[in-house]
């Protein structure tokens, strides 16, 4: 039945979510119109899309970062909002290039806020060698905004692009550190509970130094590749089971969690493989150079990084998503429902 | 002095926005960091951004539609911010071939009216053939947002980029139709005015119809060219006189204003050339061809088309904009100041 009112859980990334954009968007749009010049687009729903001209693909990815509060124990949400459209445009396979930016804020906001929050933006693009080539700024009245809003178009420039239904049976499933810290930090942040006691910090940061020398060493290996943001791991792997129609098995046991987030997410009732990650890199890599690859994520300085499972072919579990628990017993990871955290990135 | 809090005047888009954005961004920006891949980027501030592919520029466009009410005689917050981005993509000299979103909505926003929006949105795409390749999705408890902020990303492909600064001494300023309607409706929807009465509509639409063939005829003619949204012709002479070095000279008797709007412009004590427009064009063009434009224009369906003035070269009011009244005498056409309307587009 169609819901009357949009809820917060039709913008948590998961199930919902991919409902209503279904319901409201994507189903209006005639198939010859979802993309354009050769390129990627909303038949793939991937991290972005892409144009094709002449032999170079060009990346974008449009995001709006809502994160209340906007200051939080690892970063901001200039930082977020920089590093999340430069990670996205990696994803894709692409070398990020430059951005653009629309900010809303809200009329009261303080200017000093806006002042470091910009620092931040701009010290990541530069950091990154990434340029600002133009933007928007409007203001909204207190009673129609709390906080401030930032929206960003990442750009990048691809030979290849990596599109996350090409993972295959086989394909070694690779994550680059721990999860869930992000989504652990900004929830208890949300619940007023001490962050230094929790040892919670986000660990938002761009991927570059990570994903540049991996594409251009290991480029056609590389068969998906998703910063799981909302929805987390499991949103992450029921999407490419679903796109790449494999079943993705997972061991418990390879999983790298830390201790602060599983006991801060038990304590909630929330799946820590649902919480969102903002520095980590979920890779599907063909099971040759799996092991190599994990070996080079650790000497770039990515010690957590481990093969956690794999795609495999099946006809009865095709689509699905399979945990494997540390004491034996396997399960189908859920993509998540409901309304986990709102503004969370 | 530097302001503590943003106030609605910060993104009303005349002097204080660029001031803000000056401060807050721009000069924060690395020089060799304001453009990428030999496009046009912050260091120009045109209606977007572009890329350098090939022998084809690729014309990108971000901007956040923040309108409140977002229904509106005469259209809707997804006709605005399909229309808008495409518009802008148009005034760089591109033709609009994709479009990317992200939305973010308040929880409890009726279904009902994210369809009907939605639907303008994406028919306002189909109908100029423009393809939807990518967006995001969040939703904002109620406490935190009113309404529903729509950011878009404008695509398009470009053989020669109109940028605005090109503007030279002799250049005929054209406009397409009559100024400052969609303004002057969304004042009067927040002052609670009866529209009917006030024979007020909002003038939104894209203008693929006109600008494609104007660009495929004229193209090395079009010297700049911009919708006046936010801060109005009045922003719009002003921003070109000051980025080309001309004088803009103007006559108040061939500019087209309607009654109504000049009328109720008055009554709240705005200036209607500050208004904004969602369906009208400016250009800057060379007299040797400028009748011929208007006349084209005429064919095109947009009748009152013309010329209301020239950009010309003078030392002594170099940047400013002259605005010669239709009972003699002349005054300079300040840039718009102050909060002028929040939410406007």
């Amino acid at each position: 039945m169609k819901p009357r009112f949009l809820t917060l859980a039709h913008g948590a990334g998961g199930v919902e979510t991919e409902e209503i954009l279904n319901h409201l968007l994507i189903s209006r749009v005639p198939d010859y119109l979802t993309r354009a010049l050769g390129g990627v687009g909303l038949d793939v729903l991937d991290d972005g899309a892409t144009l094709k001209l002449g032999d170079k693909h060009v990346v974008l990815s449009v995001d709006s970062y809502t994160v209340t509060p906007p200051f939080f124990p690892g970063g901001n949400i200039g930082l977020l909002a920089a590093a999340g459209s430069i990670n996205d445009v990696l994803m894709m396979g692409g070398r990020p290039v430059a951005m653009m930016d629309a900010v809303v804020a809200q009329e009261g906001f303080p200017v000093e806020d806006m002042e470091k929050i910009m620092e931040s933006f701009v010290n990541t693009l530069e950091e990154n060698d990434v340029a600002l080539i133009g933007g928007d700024f409007k203001v909204l009245p207190k009673s129609d905004l709390n906080g401030v809003i930032i929206s960003t178009l990442g750009i990048g420039v691809a030979d290849r692009v990596i599109v996350d239904r090409n993972l295959a049976p086989g394909d070694k499933i690779i994550v680059s550190g721990p999860l869930g810290e992000h989504g652990a930090t900004i929830l208890a942040l949300q619940y007023g509970i001490d962050l230094e006691e929790a040892q919670l910090r986000s660990d938002v940061k761009p991927l570059t130094g990570l994903m540049l020398p991996l594409i251009e060493e290991y480029g056609e290996h590389i068969h998906a590749a998703r910063d799981p943001t909302r929805g987390g791991l499991a949103m992450t792997l029921n999407d490419w089971a679903s796109s790449s129609g494999t079943v993705i098995v997972v061991e418990e046991a390879s999983i790298p969690l830390r201790k602060p987030v599983v006991a801060y997410a038990e304590m909630l009732g929330i799946d820590p493989l649902s919480l969102a990650s903002e520095g980590v890199a979920v890779l599907g890599v063909a099971p040759t150079v799996a092991e190599d690859v994990v070996e080079r994520m650790h000497e770039l300085g990515f010690k957590h990084a481990s093969i956690i499972g794999e795609a495999r072919s099946s006809e009865k579990y095709k689509g699905y998503v399979l945990y494997r628990s540390a004491v034996g017993g396997v399960r189908i990871l859920e993509p998540p429902r409901g309304e986990l955290v709102p503004r969370i990135c």
